[in-house]
């Protein structure tokens, strides 16, 4: 027998050449560094200026076309960032005129430093919810409310820290962790949590629970029906229902713009841990949003997103926010989407934006105090059921079961838990798919395509028939600890079905286990032993394990630990085309000289 | 063109028998329930009743032959047990006798249900030291040994119950969590940690820290050099040495048989956190040893092992043991070498050795007053010093860098910190490897093998020649949310790099991609998303992305997703040579036909 290709061991490399390169592709996947490849050092500084700060790449090419566009696209953003604004500032328990703050100073940082052209800054809803329920655990905001605002800031000052050291380590793909089907499920689930706050403002309720759960409120409403405005007309007469909730007004906003709250931040407070987390949270929640919805305009418009830069630029925009009195802010998706429907063209919105905004803050606020809640309830709710996005579930379900379950667990954990519950749950479910893609990899008997020598799956090809005498399995991941034994006993039984198929329908008998390596990614040293165990009980049933098409990483680590040299070389073949018919070049060979294959019986 | 072969979409399967297949594959992957099948209900009984109590099966084909060799080896094993019990329970802080109690009733048990032939049960030294390690944060057990007693008891009833449960609830699989290369970093730490607690009895000090770490035991060595018994002669004059430790001995030991301990199981002591959380992880560590060492001698013998059994015969036997005087269990890897090499044949030799540990207890105990505690110190150290296995260490360093560090980082861990931080560090490390395996897949180019229609890598196979036009790239892990952002980016960079190399050497343009699914176990949701978005991308840059071997689980995906639908199914090949064979007679027509490529390259 003739075997016309060897499976290579790939060369060996130098341990500190691998472990340098699997380190790059780890936290540089998208080798930012190539463009400082080969250049003289002042060049490589203005590179590494345009790196972080895009707007010095852009600005001098701009043109007075793109004006006119931003300065539409700016001022359309800026007409929704206000009431916006004062609304989700509500919704975090701050005062409204900090929504204002917000949209002022954090769109000036990110122009300079962010390198979307259609992310325009705000402060985002979930995030605004989530700092009301996590800081409300700890302080009071009515009774509080000063101590409540500078935790706030420390809360964002830390969220701008978190995103801005993750940006520069590198680790932005932790936001990876966070699946779509998360997103979908959490998004739905803070949109119900925020529209049952408003349950609040539109019956007219003073007294209302802390609590975000499903339960919590639906206590607080019914424990309270004698209180509730059935003078609201219980969403019939709106008139009437408009003129007595503007009774209700946003409270004083104060002409000027942000004051410096620098000296706001607590360090100190017992509070601190609390902050802190808050502001991991919050900043988790808030980049998420912001990146996710950065890269879907940014694919539309065809230019590319470094997620990590991103984060450096949304942390610098947090810490200058915190020092300057607002609260986290984000790319929200409402804003980005108006924009570009705007029909901007650069950071420069951002500005335009900011200008607006600061004229506001000048000259328009005492405007806006004269806003009614319930407006305000009105703008948050049709932006929140928005985010309610079923279809996605459903899509969901269609597509991918366990997306759906992690979807709805989001959900479900959202509403009758907490914000923080349900995203544990969903991120727990998520990685435990992923740990049991390992833990429980598929394997599978393969049969050969007619007229061909390819062999696939039999489940998928019905057609695919399988070889006399020999039984061929594939395994569809790496072999590591985690999943060593289940293989073992798994392969075990696969031979145990076979060898009982062959006996009912007396066929050859079984001779031969082909495993092919082809989706064998890695193995461990856990692995390896199995493989040497599976070998042992193979030979012990008087069968012959052959390998197919083991990868480099794969044969790397068989040759080291001698596994290739006791199994022999001649038994590891490239192709299942080629491993079959070795096999049975063998099993001719053995029928033509039948004493042999007794005494091979025998001798196990 | 003519495309050979298609790629087939499973036939769909309802939803409810899919799920039931996968819990199946999860709980049932060795399929206890088969023997089970067509069988009459008295038969099932007594196949239910064998599956539970082993003896039942082998008890009826004793011979007498069996009997010798199981009264030898059992006799064996309890000149083993008796002073190593001793040692291990003085480990623990118990009173010594524990160690003969221990040696008495769990073997009883588990030779009633137990179905490994060749373990010999009995304590072992790491749970000991877990035992004396977390219990003595609560209680000290020289000031309260009556508490002290009490707790280890309920611990190892919880231990027990832990055990027994995750046996039945078919979770045996968590203890595949502990990695060979975990569990080799974990003993020889724990090794290294009971041989500096024997200072204490070698040094002849009175006063010892209670803590475990490395730092602790030398301060408290070396803070009392003044108290060293020079007289012992720094390790130098032996026989001086064993005349002056001999001052110290084991404490007294009472004749009798186990008293009954059901009473002092303390359910409701304040201590009862840390009790059950003592018991789940020595409940954890023990049964990981035994069965190991259960599933390593089967496999010597070629008989099976059934983790979730055992494991219900271990949480059984401790049950058991905690009712009557006895601390934790398991199948210590000494004792059952020596049971195996004394020529063990069935569990019977764990009866004959509870017999002879019974007669010790009735008329020999006395005897053991006088055994001197530096000779319990020798007995450990000379066991644990087999347990560092540094020949194990240098292994994985040759073979797997990645699980060297895991195992280092357990013994870093377990010497510095604590037995349970060595642990919980090991274990994160493995399972991130795991998480990076899918966080970061390989990807690689393939090229073509000469003179074959065979694509491999083409690191691996220097030889492999690329395709003209063509650049065919392998992603090897299924494409999940963690790496969908990154697999995004990396293929836009193979993508650049091509260009950048075909612009370099004045090759064929690039004109399509090939993405090899071969080894893309799953897809979920955000996978999908990703493989629309890198479509659409490569359309705007003028290629044309074709998909080669897609295996039954994605493609169905795709195809719910309608993915297949938009992108054509044309443009899924059954194998890579199929798919480069397409894309070249699609660049021949075009070459022949300039305009219409001409016109696609305007278009986009």
């Amino acid at each position: 027998m003739e075997c016309t290709h060897r499976v290579a061991i790939p060369p060996p490399q130098p341990f500190v050449k691998s472990l340098k390169c699997s380190l790059k592709e780890t936290f540089f996947p998208d080798d930012p560094l190539r463009q400082f490849k080969n250049q003289p050092p002042s060049r490589k500084l203005v590179l590494g200026l345009h790196y972080f700060f895009p707007i010095l790449q852009w600005a001098p090419r701009y043109t007075f076309e793109f004006l006119k566009s931003d300065l539409v696209s700016g001022i359309t953003v800026a007409s929704l960032a206000i009431p916006q604004g004062i609304s989700y500032a509500k919704l975090a328990n701050l005062p409204p005129i900090l929504g204002l703050y917000s949209s002022f100073v954090p769109p000036l940082a990110y122009a300079m430093m962010g390198s979307s052209r259609d992310l325009a800054v705000g402060t985002v809803a979930v995030p605004s919810l989530l700092l009301a329920s996590m800081l409300g655990n700890e302080v009071n905001a009515n009774e509080n409310p000063k101590l409540y605002l500078h935790l706030a800031f420390t809360a964002t000052f830390f969220a701008g820290v978190f995103q801005a050291s993750l940006g520069l380590l590198r680790l932005g793909f932790i936001v990876d962790f966070l699946s779509h089907a998360t997103i979908v499920g959490f998004m739905a689930g803070a949109a119900t949590v925020v529209c049952l706050q408003q349950l609040k403002e539109i019956l007219g309720l003073d007294q209302f629970t802390h609590a975000t759960d499903l339960v919590s409120v639906l206590r607080s409403v019914f424990s309270q029906t004698h209180e509730w405005r059935w003078e609201s007309g219980v969403l019939g007469c709106c008139s009437l229902f408009f003129l007595i909730s503007t009774r209700y007004f946003v409270g004083e906003l104060k002409k000027g713009l942000n004051p410096v709250s620098l000296g706001d931040l607590e360090f100190f407070s017992p509070y601190l841990k609390a902050t802190i987390k808050t502001g991991i949270i919050t900043g988790v929640i808030g980049f998420a949003e912001g990146i996710a919805v950065g890269r879907s305009f940014a694919m539309f418009k065809n230019y590319h997103i470094d997620g990590n830069k991103e984060m450096i630029a949304f942390g610098m925009m947090n810490i200058a926010g915190s020092c300057t009195s607002c609260y986290l802010t984000t790319g929200p998706f409402s804003r980005a989407a108006v924009n570009y429907s705007a029909g901007c063209k650069t950071a420069l919105s951002n500005i335009v934006m900011a200008i607006a905004v600061m004229f506001t803050l000048l000259f328009l606020t005492p405007l806006f105090h004269y806003t009614p809640l319930v407006v305000l309830a009105a703008i948050i709710i049709s932006a929140m059921l928005c985010l309610i996005d079923y279809e996605a579930a459903i899509h969901l379900w269609q597509v991918d079961k366990f997306d759906f379950v992690v979807c709805i667990s989001a959900y479900i954990g959202v509403v009758f838990g907490s914000v923080e519950i349900g995203l544990v749950i969903a991120m727990a479910i998520s990685l435990l798919r992923v740990l049991l893609f390992i833990a429980r990899p598929r394997t599978m008997v393969l049969g050969n395509l007619p007229n061909s020598t390819i062999f696939r799956n039999a489940e998928q090809y019905p057609n695919a028939s399988n070889v006399p005498g020999v039984l061929i399995l594939q395994i569809d991941a790496p072999i590591y600890f985690v999943n060593a034994s289940y293989l073992r006993e798994r392969i075990a039984r696969w031979i145990d079905e076979e060898e009982d198929r062959i006996k009912s329908s007396g066929e050859t008998c079984l001779q031969y286990v082909i495993m092919v390596m082809s989706a064998v990614g890695n193995i461990d040293t856990s692995g390896i032993s199995m493989l040497e165990e599976i070998k042992k009980a193979i030979d012990r049933r008087g069968l012959k394990l052959v390998l197919a098409n083991p990868g480099g990483e794969v044969m790397k680590k068989l040759h080291k630990s001698k596994f290739v040299e006791n199994m022999g070389q001649e038994c590891i073949y490239l192709t299942v085309g080629e491993a079959v018919a070795g096999c049975k070049y063998m099993l001719q060979t053995c029928k033509s000289n039948p004493v042999i294959v007794a005494e091979t019986r025998n001798l196990t």
